[in-house]
């Protein structure tokens, strides 16, 4: 039988526009990975009779229903209490859900106000999803011919909750196996990749390819269905091959997370330190290698140099390069990068400089005009880019940091800097 | 007569989770604006029978249906079709409407494919709303009580399209303005919050009050609803001002957008310059300071710290003390602010040391031991922080970020550290 699935999101502040719906989206991808079908996004506010209007809809036409938002003390755990009624289901008190929140309040060492165990109150005979990432638990329960399964709104709790919690208790109600893997690349535009892949993917049925993009990146989703996880390996391994074939260096790996975590693999194997000097991405360089753990075992540090003054007298970048150049310019990043390796007494150093925008430099440098540099004991490589002021700040950031990790995968693989 | 909305959006894409709906967000925040009750999101896909339903559905209990997708070419114009279906309504060609999509393609240099100009059929009688974005122009009826406006699909199309063609024709619709404030809180978990509020908050009804929280923060939106905008700021002052009393230092500002951005507001009022020395927030401190444009007036840089070689070599921290007491360890957080306000040459420096996990460090101090220090003229003061090991990673390392501005903002606000 196939599952068909609606997502109902309970929170007023999606219907004010305060945040976007991402829990619906991170569900659904999942979902999709799982090889469910989910026909219906609906959003109602913190408003009883409307969500439970919505909760009838959703009982009348899907089989899977995943709720998100509407737990916890402020809206008295609304969600919880339509979908136990709408269900003729008792909420029952659960001790060890109340130790669980008691223990999480004790541990941030915060005092724990009395409605707050109102969130250990839930459907009898229901499976209770662990939330370890805050206060309220989730839950899932069948009747009816129906699945239920509520999580908690916050995307910091909702995503770790579906991928932890709900999609391993949905994997079980999906026959046979659904195996994927993620090809990564990074130099290629989307309609780039798609036009050199449109017929192959419009001939497949099993394995299927899913084209992404994000953030100046690509990623192909090869997925196989198949009775074992045997069958379905067997079934995607070739086309992995022939997709890594057909777009050679632009691949910077498989089934991983992040072009930094394959920059740490590398520097890991090869026994290197790294280190960073940032103008333009200010610290995002950074921030991304070390938001894996361990990073510091390779990662000795950086250096965000905002100003001139910085670049000078912490980087050792020379006075004359600055004045002569101006701080965005290839000699300036050569000299950042360089002046990284020495201060940070590291292996491999990168740097950027560049125009983030909204507004050009005092130079007249057009926004999205950004260098990249890396230093190495073999010496320095420059990479310019002209990104163009149509992106958001944030995201010419997010590409230059991206830019500079691809001259270090590069590096690290005895690939040429440049295709 | 109050109107109440639905925002229905067709589009397989979003019930992949390709992209979020961001098109719902930002009709959504314009619809707040115009005072106009947004009670409704629904997602469909590109499928006639569903998209049917979901529109019946939406026709028995909104009475402004607008929606977004399935218009142009590769859709067949689902959309459109179904919409003049449920209202009764032919569809008829518009001349000037096909010398548009004409006239679009001449522009761009590409060559028009015929169906192009299914386009432009639209209902008759419609109020059509060119699209100077894109080809698909949208359109706007009223039959049987109901508004039904159409817009485009692409979030590049969509939103100019609502904020220049949808927004004008919903403004005769609306009676009175709805006007709110946000107070931004940090240091008080949601629910003592909410605990401290529920009382004031069952009683009102106009402004009401919603409180929200967010990666360690929270905030409380204020909402009038009036004739005028002066009487709605009328209703909205008494009460943001009781908020603030209430909380006294814990609210940060009112309709700012982050702690980071009132932290750069202070030094610029003050003429103060800022540097920041970091281990366990690895840069996250100094990107989202310049992730704000402008930054770089009071920001002059940072340094990351990840390795104890770079905090005794760049930060000066003495090795003695490394040695003694540890890299996690207030000792060390002081004499990193101390070490980032010389060598930066700053009027404040903000540091971080802790352990963000998951494991915990060579001295086997717990995962959520974090100490943010702040040094200024008048001497350096340290926070301890025991966050506890349950929050993600990032979690922990963005509330560590957070609590160093709450420190650089209470210094130049002239609060006590610490209530």
């Amino acid at each position: 039988m196939s599952h068909t699935v609606e997502i109902l999101s309970v929170g007023t502040e999606l219907l004010l526009g305060s945040i976007a719906n991402t829990d619906a989206q991170v569900i659904s991808q999942g979902l999709s990975e799982l090889g469910l079908n989910v026909y219906w996004h609906t959003v109602v506010g913190d408003n009883l009779q409307r969500a439970k209007e919505a909760v009838a809809i959703a009982k009348r036409r899907a089989d899977i229903i995943i709720t998100t938002g509407g737990l916890g003390p402020t809206c008295d755990d609304l969600t919880k209490n339509i979908l136990a009624e709408a269900f003729g289901k008792k909420l029952v008190f659960d001790e060890p859900s109340a130790q669980r929140i008691q223990a999480y309040f004790q541990r941030i060492g915060r005092a724990m106000t009395d409605n707050n165990l109102q969130q250990a109150m839930l459907p009898e005979g229901c499976t209770i999803l662990d939330n370890d990432w805050g206060t309220a638990p989730g839950c899932a329960f069948q009747a009816e011919n129906v699945h239920v399964i509520m999580l908690p709104g916050p995307p910091s709790e909702c995503r770790p909750m579906f991928r932890y919690r709900a999609m391993p208790y949905l994997q079980g109600l999906s026959e046979g196996v659904i195996a994927s893997h993620t090809i990564k690349l990074f130099g290629i535009g989307e309609s780039s990749m798609e036009a050199q892949l449109r017929d192959r993917m419009n001939a497949m049925s099993n394995p299927t390819l899913a084209p992404y993009a994000k953030e100046g990146e690509c990623e192909l989703r090869v997925t196989a269905k198949a009775r074992t996880e045997e069958e379905a390996q067997g079934l995607l391994l070739p086309t992995v091959e022939q997709i890594k074939e057909l777009f050679g260096s632009k691949v910077y790996g498989v089934d991983v997370t992040s072009l930094e975590e394959v920059v740490l693999m590398g520097l890991k194997e090869k026994g290197l330190t790294l280190g960073a000097a940032e103008s333009c991405t200010g610290g995002l360089i950074a921030k991304r290698l070390t938001d894996i753990p361990g990073a510091s075992s390779n990662f000795k540090g950086g250096i965000v140099s905002y100003t001139n003054e910085v670049k000078a007298n912490v980087l050792q970048v020379p006075e004359q390069l600055l004045t002569q150049f101006g701080a965005v310019s290839a000699q300036v990043a050569q000299a950042m990068a360089e002046g990284a390796r020495r201060v940070l007494d590291c292996d491999v150093a990168l740097s950027s400089t560049g125009v983030a925008g909204p507004d050009r430099d005092d130079r007249d440098n057009e926004v999205g005009t950004m260098f990249v540099a890396i230093a190495t004991r073999e010496g320095t490589y420059v990479r310019t880019l002209h990104l163009g002021a149509r992106p958001m700040r944030e995201r010419l950031r997010i590409q230059t940091a991206s830019h500079a990790f691809d001259l270090a995968r590069r590096y690290l693989s005895g690939l040429p800097y440049e295709d």
